[in-house]
């Protein structure tokens, strides 16, 4: 028995939100959620405001969404929208605000209240007594796959690590994927979130729970970031190119939500937790050392997804993760140890193909880190 | 520019319905819309009613969907629904009932009244004041996809041929795809829904609409049918078999609901209506011919899907076709002239990848039927 279910509307190409105002438009009064930057320096910002002014729609920008944002931030966020009225939500940004806005659709359409039955923790239900507010998503980075997940992952800092929680209810509506938003990001900005979504489509497609309406959507996503690796090693993408590997995203995005990920999204938690190296880059770290154990438990599924990314061998995947992902930060065994004790609650440790124990995960951490 | 949406939820394999039966109850009270036959034979009448009743859901079963349904046919049942006061609807069947299901879904919650502001031809509008009954769809051939289309193709006797209307609001809310239905069909019912399946696929593969989003999706389908073509050459399939046709057939909706069809479809209206030629038969009549125009403008493509189709050449598809597609039926010149006169109005003519006028459409009859 398997089941795929991905509703998200998805629109591609320059000019995408610009010229489908009546897909943006999804009610009176809308909360823009966005970061400090990645909304402004995109342009998507620009282009947001621009047709919902023209559409005499009113709006209030949210715009203080961290990076890895905190529980915190997110309950805020929802206070200043049901403050604003609003009835929508544009979602704008990289993983951080994508993820964040799905948390304040739930938190603006049902107020969380110490002591009452909705407590802000009672977001990991995942089911809400009123429906979260209807949302579109917009991508400033190629990666994340935000846009079509059912998934918000959310910093807790007391449990000082983070932790998603899913609802079939915060699918996005409709996301506008326009390489112009993402061209002139910093190389290694690029590098780090086309290497998140390798992830999702490398996880996904190795993941115990994937099938037959997963991995083709997989083998996919890795065909278009194959054929656009001379980027991620060297820059100088064109818009084309950026809406490409948007879409290679995307189709990450589809996966996961399929599938979800493995011990390479919990394990790399941790490195962006407490060494704050960034999401994409953390995963990377630790993505060669997985398939390479993946490889001795489905060798044909190693066949399909080179011949995808028109690679050779695992070392050729292993050597491009090297190339791009330059990382001088300095790991000890105490450390390793330590995020261990929780990395190994996580219940992507049951997904994977291989058995996973504390002692295997020490040894990934190691091999890939010290 | 290009765009995705397919909302609906499958669930595929052995019992679907059964051990789903939150997935299949989205209501409070079920009209059940199916042909005469298809449902009780199947056995998925029998395990729908089985899950209603232990979960004392009332229901109502109206098993009069004709095949190739007319306009009138759904209005009438959806008057039935109206007086049972059916909250949600359970499409069971071939195409037939899956296209009239939407139509119901329209009129139980839009009742049709000449000279009021919804009249019966109204439904071709795509848009409605009231929203369509939620459906869910269980296929119980392996051809039509309409459980993940936006389509319906009714009967109207007043211009001697078939129609479609399309909403977005008309999309299954889940379809349930369990080769357990299929695994008793008579061959050549097999045989041309199969070949309905294929010709979705590429005409989808081959269509002026078609995208970076419905191209992997018609490859993957295609995929899936050539790796079961024996069961079409020879029969006898597996439970395990029907399930993979169902997917197929069901991507094969995927590709349509992102680029609807071509003039396969469109020319093959009028076999089935006037010849009575069941509909997959005589989309395959034309198919042949279809795909040898079309490689004329795309060789690359033809390449691309006779690798998924693992066949060699376009000859190797006609050959099939012929072999699984006997047909005496006997036809002239006048009629094909006759029959032309409409099917050149069709808007599929645009979407093909090849001029196509009137005499063109009637060398392509003449080459397939005469």
């Amino acid at each position: 028995m398997f089941t795929y279910f991905m509703p998200t509307k998805l629109i591609a190409g320059e000019n995408a939100v610009i010229e489908n105002a009546q897909e943006l438009i999804i009610g009176t009064k809308a909360v823009i959620i966005t970061g400090s930057t990645s909304g402004k320096r995109s342009g998507a910002l620009g282009d947001v405001t621009a047709v919902l002014t023209e559409n005499s729609i009113p709006y209030l920008v949210y715009d203080r969404i961290e990076n890895n944002p905190s529980i915190e931030c997110t309950v805020e966020a929802a206070k200043a929208a049901r403050e604003f009225g609003a009835d929508f939500i544009i979602g704008i940004g990289g993983g951080s605000p994508l993820d964040a806005a799905k948390a304040v659709a739930v938190y603006t359409a049902n107020e969380p209240i110490d002591g009452s039955d909705f407590e802000m923790m009672d977001i990991y239900k995942g089911s809400y007594k009123n429906k979260p507010l209807p949302m579109v998503a917009i991508p400033t980075t190629a990666g994340t796959g935000s846009e079509t997940t059912p998934y918000s992952i959310l910093t807790l800092h007391s449990i000082h690590n983070k932790k998603s929680f899913s609802s079939p209810d915060v699918f996005y509506k409709t996301a506008f994927l326009d390489g112009r938003y993402t061209v002139e990001l910093p190389l290694q900005i690029a590098r780090n979130t086309a290497v998140d979504a390798m992830c999702h489509l490398l996880e996904g497609f190795t993941n115990k729970r994937s099938t037959p309406a997963s991995d083709y959507i997989a083998l996919e996503g890795l065909r278009v970031i194959g054929s656009n690796l001379d980027i991620l090693r060297n820059g100088n993408p064109t818009v084309e190119a950026c809406t490409e590997l948007l879409w290679g995203a995307t189709l990450g995005g589809m996966v996961i939500a399929q599938t979800g990920t493995t011990i390479v999204h919990s394990m790399g938690y941790p490195l962006t937790y407490y060494k704050n190296i960034p999401h994409g880059m953390a995963n990377g770290l630790l993505l060669g050392e997985y398939i390479a154990l993946a490889h001795k438990e489905m060798p044909w599924k190693t066949d399909l997804y080179l011949e995808a990314l028109e690679m050779d061998s695992i070392d050729d995947i292993q050597q491009l993760l090297k190339e791009i992902l330059p990382c001088d930060v300095k790991f000890t065994e105490e450390e390793i140890s330590e995020w261990t004790k929780t990395t190994i609650q996580s219940k992507n440790v049951a997904v994977c193909p291989f058995d996973v124990t504390r002692d295997l995960e020490i040894e990934i951490y190691k091999k890939c880190l010290l």
